[in-house]
Formats: structure tokens, sequence, C-alpha cells
């Protein structure tokens, strides 16, 4: 296939693209300080027209430099427009204007998504769809082919309820949220702004059992999930309802794809769980912590707020707040790259010894 | 959002709700002995309405306590009946009756069942659903909106199949079946009580192929997938049909979210298998079998009667009827835990001579 | 259930059966060599009607042997033929013929595909399927029940589109595709022969935020995703689409169930990523790279062709091509049992000091 060699960002058969902006009018979205180019050439009148990588951006594109390792791309870039620190503001190319700001990442998140503005609601129900008469959807939501909305379900204005996604009985969307196609809620509370990728799973029983004479026996999942506003879960994650008490995503929490979230967590605000981690039943997140792909954290313990957890870190007791973890079990992030370097000494000393 | 605030379990949106019970009822229910309270109250007439946990439960509701950790809830409950073992009878508080039982949280699933049923079968077939002429489903059985049935699939009593779920050419499906919705079926027969929850992927293709002159080439993957009685699979977990012989999943296992069997496993009776770990191709488990979580196990392997596998462990061997292994390569927990604090003290020496 | 029984491979009510075959066709499918039976027997005239494994195996089916632990199986098989090495022909049973081959297990793959050759696309569009008039997809394609395609989308020659499956917006799809059902794709463009298993997600944002001053800002992900000819995605898998540039996975490889693959993940020809492993954003593997199940691989490294990466491994830093790593941090294989004895030797006597 030739597709493979490289293309421009926002390929236009799949990203809408919006009129170009001038240097000023992207220093406004940005939060920047426009600074013209030091060769005194003014390309800027037709405007910027999109945004590209250093390596690859044009005389009408924007770019960004985050990260001091890119820096030689900088000197070499074609591009119209950085968005630089106050620090790299000296080499950027004489013939290209600066946008400068100490937080260029969020400066560019803000200009990608000026250009390719994320998609809105096309209000209406796709006429396959399966509609309980009890259900309230606001006329301004897009219920798209094939969706089931059950009973007594509340979907809030601008939300986008992608195709084949089922909404159980009772279910509340608030405003503005984007949910994927194949998404299945139920038993759930969704805040405004809530954004589930495809095939997520919402409010399942948890998996609670008793030992019975024959067997295992079903504990009723009586609980519920609640995803408060600004929540975003990914591709095929799965959060199941809590037992008793409520399973809570904290606001503007962000979840990645295939994570495993149990019955009766509690996570606080603004915290990231990256790939493949796994959360047990009723273990309790504070505000801002991090858990790394593949981590996996027991049931019944505290993360305290802007404690770190690794990658494919395990997890068996309370970490404190701020804490670095990693490995399994999980200890302090020093400690285990010294015990990694003592082993490797230590093995390469008995190997002396044995020939 | 205010939803984060504890609100009773059963929440009336999601859950139905039985009626009241009196108190012996619900100790033949749970095969419980029914205690009247000490200080001779006897709020029992009208009837206990349902559950809630010892912290927020009321005068008509009843609680369970089954851990000596929280016995010191049990002393302030509100509840009108608590389930015990009988260590604790004398702890319960005097006008508070009990329910005394050698099984508390088996006797609470059950009475938290008699109040909150599982949802039964509504007999039929959503119009929208497509299914083959020679499919034969049970009259009692409930086909959801858009779920596709293929050629000769077989249906039993007062089973559920949930939207837009997919039965394949040949399936089965025994009776009181629940399968939930966006489930894809195929080249498997199901036993009676077989719970899939959203997202399970059954019977697809192993991974399995040869290497060829132009690349890998498939090895055609002919078996299938017995799920046996009783089985329940978490959401988005995945069990591939067999490669020559089958994969089978003995009767009354249960298996969480996002696991993935591998062709020709063979599953015994009883076994656990908890979120995100995996089985790799033709091991095969004895009954009564712990998987924990994000374990992983290498294929060809035989894992004995009543092992326990800790949480992200790492299994390359077989492993012994009733032995208990951690770690990554798996080993007995003692030793695990020995290496581990002979590392952290080999590796605090070595910091005190290299300063 | 007594279906637990073994039934030999290729249950009529899940697979298409060919006619029979005699030994001269089958060689030659197999690109072997027919050596008829030493006591000069001659069943073949009839033909050979299917495959099974040695022990299961009759007088007219075909089994193979490809690894040297079962020899003993095939000293004692009841099949009509055997697939063998050269160093094998002498331990055949007397009455068996045999196809010889210097590749068994090749030659069992393209002799059981024969037998029982995957499905063809029925030419056509399911009814129910809601079709953007603006999308071109080719008349000896088949599109299931209840599939969505967006504007826009091209479907090649010979594709199947499982049922309920999401094309989106300009999505491109190849020749002789195989799309399971409840697959999404979006913001993709596939080559000819890819097949995606049931419940696999491509194409949704990648996992990119930056911190703006009220929570987590998204960054807008303007790449694709590619896959190139002849790629293979398990169930329930997730491949991102990249944020600037694309996500490419190469010719030929093979991903198995539960994969997570980050935005701008670039993967060379006939790589093999097994189920549950995860590489995250912006890693790059060259050719023929093993990543075995549960793996984890952290962002921006470079793994060389061949390098194989062991189970669980955690890779932190670049591979070099051709190593063989495992562990977490990742180090080679010797290096990692090494640890484990020596650290085993420690402990023990460790314990013989402190009673």
């Amino acid at each position: 296939m030739s597709d493979r060699t490289a293309s421009p960002p926002g390929d236009s058969r799949f990203f809408r693209r919006a009129a170009r902006a001038s240097l000023a009018h992207l220093a406004e979205i940005a939060g920047a300080t426009a600074v013209v180019p030091r060769d005194g050439s003014a390309a800027l009148d037709s405007g910027y027209a999109g945004v590209a990588p250093l390596q690859a951006a044009g005389p009408d594109q924007v770019s960004f430099l985050d990260n001091r390792r890119y820096a030689a791309l900088l000197d070499a870039t074609g591009a119209g427009a950085v968005i630089v620190a106050p620090a790299f503001v000296d080499r950027v190319p004489a013939g290209c204007a600066a946008l400068v700001t100490s937080a260029p990442y969020l400066a560019w998140a803000r200009i990608a998504a000026y250009f390719h503005p994320p998609t809105q609601a096309v209000p209406g129900r796709h006429p396959s769809a399966v509609i309980d008469a009890s259900a309230d959807i606001d006329p301004s939501a897009e219920i798209g082919p094939f969706v089931c909305v059950g009973p007594n379900v509340r979907v809030g204005a601008r939300s986008i309820i992608g195709p084949q996604t089922v909404l159980g009985e009772g279910v509340t969307v608030g405003a503005e949220c984007r949910i994927g196609a194949h998404v299945t809620v139920s038993h759930a509370l969704l805040g405004d702004r809530v954004t589930l990728f495809p095939g997520v799973r919402i409010g399942q029983e948890g998996f609670g059992f008793a030992v019975g004479p024959n067997g295992f026996e079903t504990v009723p999942q009586l609980g519920r999930v609640i995803l408060e506003d600004g929540v975003e879960v990914g591709a095929n994650s799965a959060i199941d309802r809590g037992s008793a008490q409520d399973t809570v995503i904290g606001a503007g929490s962000r979840l990645d794809n295939l994570v495993m979230i149990g019955h009766n967590v509690r996570m606080g605000r603004c915290c990231i769980v990256v790939s493949q981690a796994g959360i047990s039943g009723s273990t309790e997140l504070g505000d801002f912590v991090t858990i790394a792909a593949q981590a996996g954290l027991i049931g019944h313990i505290k993360i305290g707020t802007k404690a770190r957890v690794g990658a494919q870190c395990g997890v068996m007791s309370d970490v404190e707040a701020g804490a670095d973890v990693i490995g399994s079990p999980a200890m302090p992030f020093r400690e285990f790259f010294r015990n990694v370097a003592v082993l490797r000494k230590l093995a390469k000393k008995d190997a002396g010894k044995t020939p």
C-alpha cells in the first residue's frame, strides 16, 4: 500500500477543517503572545491554514515544540509559525512567526482544535433507533442508527449517542456527552461532557458471589455507576456498578482503553488510568492520581492524592499521597531500581564464582 | 453532580423491589435462625423492606456482618435486622433482630436476591430481530432488538438474548441463560443458566498460524467452545474456539471482565478467573482453581485442583493441586515474599557500602 | 452436558466440508511427497474425508506430527495418512500413508483449509444495513445485518462486513477482507485480506491531553490508522489513530485478542503481538518482531527486527534487532533466569541463617 507514506495530519477524508486564521487570532485562541518573523517577512495576510509537526509543516502551517529533545527540528522547520516556550524564541527560524507561551502543548491542543473542531451533534433521532416512549431526550441531541433507549432514560442537550449503543432503563446522560458506537450503559448516571469510546461497558454486575452448597451463588449488585462531569473512558474498558454503594469516577478523570474498574471503586478528580490497568473492588483513589499501563491494584486499599503508580505495578497496600511506586509488589521508585541494580551485581558476582 | 452522595442500594430507577417480608420468611429464605430483639421491641409486624450496609441501614432494612474488621459498625448500626455468625449474636444492638447462620455472606446474597430478584425473560421476539427460519427458539425466551440469529440456532426456555447480540450458525443456548447486549457467539454450545455479560466474544478463531514462504498462513481452527451449566463470563472477555479439540469451561466457573481464554483450554468445575487474566492455548485447569487478576498462564501446562494463582503471576510450568503460587515466574507464596524481603535487605546493605 | 466428550474436529453444525480428496491431490495441496503404505494396502481409492489429531483419526482421515514430544502418538495412530517430516517416515504405521514435507505444520494448515475452507462472501447488502449513498461498495462484497456505512466509505471485492459493524466516514476497506461482527472502524485505511475479529476498535482518538487551568484538555488526534495487506487483529483489541502522523501495522502482522496499540505506533512486516500485550504511543517495531502475552512497551522506543519480547515483559528502552528479552524491566533471557536463580539461592542461604 502506498498510503504508508507520511500524510499531513488532518486528512480531509476524516477531518473537517475550519477557515484560515491570522496570527493574532491564533494567539488569542492559544493564550500566547504573537511574535512576527525576525526577517520582517509577513506571509500572514492570508492566514494560517492548519497544523503539522515541525518536520512536515509548510509556510501556511503552525507547529510546536514542547520537548527540548526535538529542538534541532525547530532549527530546520519550514513552518510558518511555531508555538514555543520563551526559552526557545531565539531558535525560531528567521522567517517563521512565533506564538510564545509557558504552556506550548496546551496552546497546540487549542489551535489544533480550532482548525479541526470536534464533531457536533446533528439534532434528531435516526428512524431505526428503538426508543422507549418514556425516555426524555433533548431535541438537540443526536441518536444514531440502531440505538436502543430504555424506559425513563434521560439524554441532555447536544449529546451524541453513537450507532448501536444501548442505554438501559433509568440511565441519565448529561449535556454535551459523546457516546461512541457499540457502548452499553446500565445502572448509571453520567454528568455533562462525558466521553465514552466504542465498546465501553458501564454498569454491569460486579464480580460478587458467595459459596453455596451447589457452587457459587451471585450476590446481587445493587449499586450504580456515577461518572462525573468531563470523565472520559477508552475503548473496550469496563466499569462495574457498585454492590451496595456506588462506583464513582471523579470529574475530569481520563481512562484509557481496556481498563477495568471493579465494583465500589471511588476515584477522585482528574485521575489518569492508562491502558490495560485494573482497579479491584472498593479501592479508593484521591485526586490527580496516575495509574500507568498494565498496573493492578488490589481491592479495599487507598491511594493518596497525586500518587503515581508505575507501569505493571502490583499494588497490595495503601499508597501515600504524592508517592511514586513501581514493581510487584509496589515499592518506591528509587528502591525498585536499586533492587534491580543490586540483583544484577550479585548475579554477575555469582556467575564469576560458578564457571 | 450531587448524585455522588451516598444513596441506599437498590435505586428504584434501576432495580425492582419485592414485597416486604417477615423475619421468619427471611430466615427461611436464608437458611438462618431468627432471633428477635433482646429489648423486646417488635417492629416486625409490617415486615422488612430491603437491604443496606450496616452504616446506612434503617429500622426496616436488613444488613449483615461477614468480616470481623467491621464489627464496630455492627455496634452502631440502625438496621432492623442483621445477618451474623453465631459468634457475633451478642454484639447485635438490643433493638435489632438477628438472622444467625454460619454463612452470613451466602444468607445476604439470598435475602438481597429476594428483595431485588434478577430480571426475568419477557417472552417474545423484538420485531427488529433478524432470525433465520430454521432457528429453534423456545416461546418463553426473550429476543431483544436487532439481535441476529443464524441458521439452526437453538435457544432454550426462559433465556434472554440482549439487544444486538449475534448468535452464529448452529449455536446452542440452553435454558435460563442471560446473554447481555453486544455479545458475539459462534461455534459454541452453551449449557443452562449460562450468563454472558456485554461485549463477550465466544468462539472466534484461535491464534494459530504456520510460517509459509510469503508470511503467516492461518491454521484452520476446527474445534468448538463448550460452556457448561452455570458458567458466567464478564464484560469484554474473549474465549477462542479449539483448534482440533474443544475449548471447555467447566460447570459453575466464573470469569471476570477482560479475561482471555486461548484455544483448547480445558477448565474444570467452579474455577474463578479474575479480571484481565489470560490462559494460553491447551492449558488445563482442575476443579476449584482460582486465577487472580492479571495473571498469565503459558500454554500446554496443567494446574491442579484447588490451586491458587496470585495476581500478576506468570505461570510457566505445571502447578500442583492445592498449591498457592505468585510471582513471575511463579513460585510458592512463601518463597516469593521471602525473596522480596531478602532482596530488600541486600539492597539496603549495598546502599550502606556505596556512598 | 454430554457434549464435553471429545468430538471430531469440524463439527458439521459449524463447519462446511469439501469433497473427498486423493492422496496425490492432498500432496499437491500441501507441497508434500506422497508415500503409500508400507504394507501395500490401498484404501486410497475413495479418497480422504477430513482431518483429525493423531489420537482420534480414523482410516479416512489425515493427521500430522509436528512435535517430537508426540511421536508415541504416531506409533499408535489409526489415521489413514499422516503428514510428517522426513525423519519420522520410518515411524509411520505400516498401513498408513505418509505426506512427507520439511514443514508439516504448514502442510496441515493447507490440507485442513482444503477440507474446511473459510467462509466466502455472499454478495449483496442486507436490507437492514444503513449505507450512505456516497459509499462505494463492490458488488461482490457482503454487507451484513444492521451494518452502518458512512459517507465516502469504500469496500473492495469479496470482502465481508459482519453484522452490526460500523465503518465511519471515509474509511477504506480493501479486497477480500473479513470484518467480524460488532467492529468499529474510523479514520482508517485497510489493505487487502485484512481480518478483524469481533469487537475490534480501530481509529478512535488516542490518549492525548494537555493540562489546562480547569483540568485536562484533549489534544486533537489528527492522524489515521493504516492496516497493511494481510493484517489480522484479534477480538476486542484496540488500535488508536495517530496524533499527527499515522499508526501503522505492517503487512502480514498478526495481533491476538485484547491487545492495545497506542497512537503513532509503527509496526513492521509480519510482527506477532500475543493477547493482552500493549504498545504505548510512538513506539516503533521492525519486521518479524514477536511480543508475547501481557508484555508492555513504553512509548517512544524502538524494537529491532526479529527481536522477541517475552510474556509479561516490561520494556522501558530500545531493544536491539534479534535480541530476546524478558522481565520487568526487560533484560536478556539468560540474565533474567540467572537473576531468578541467584535470588533463590540467596534467599535459601538467608533462611538458613535466621531461624
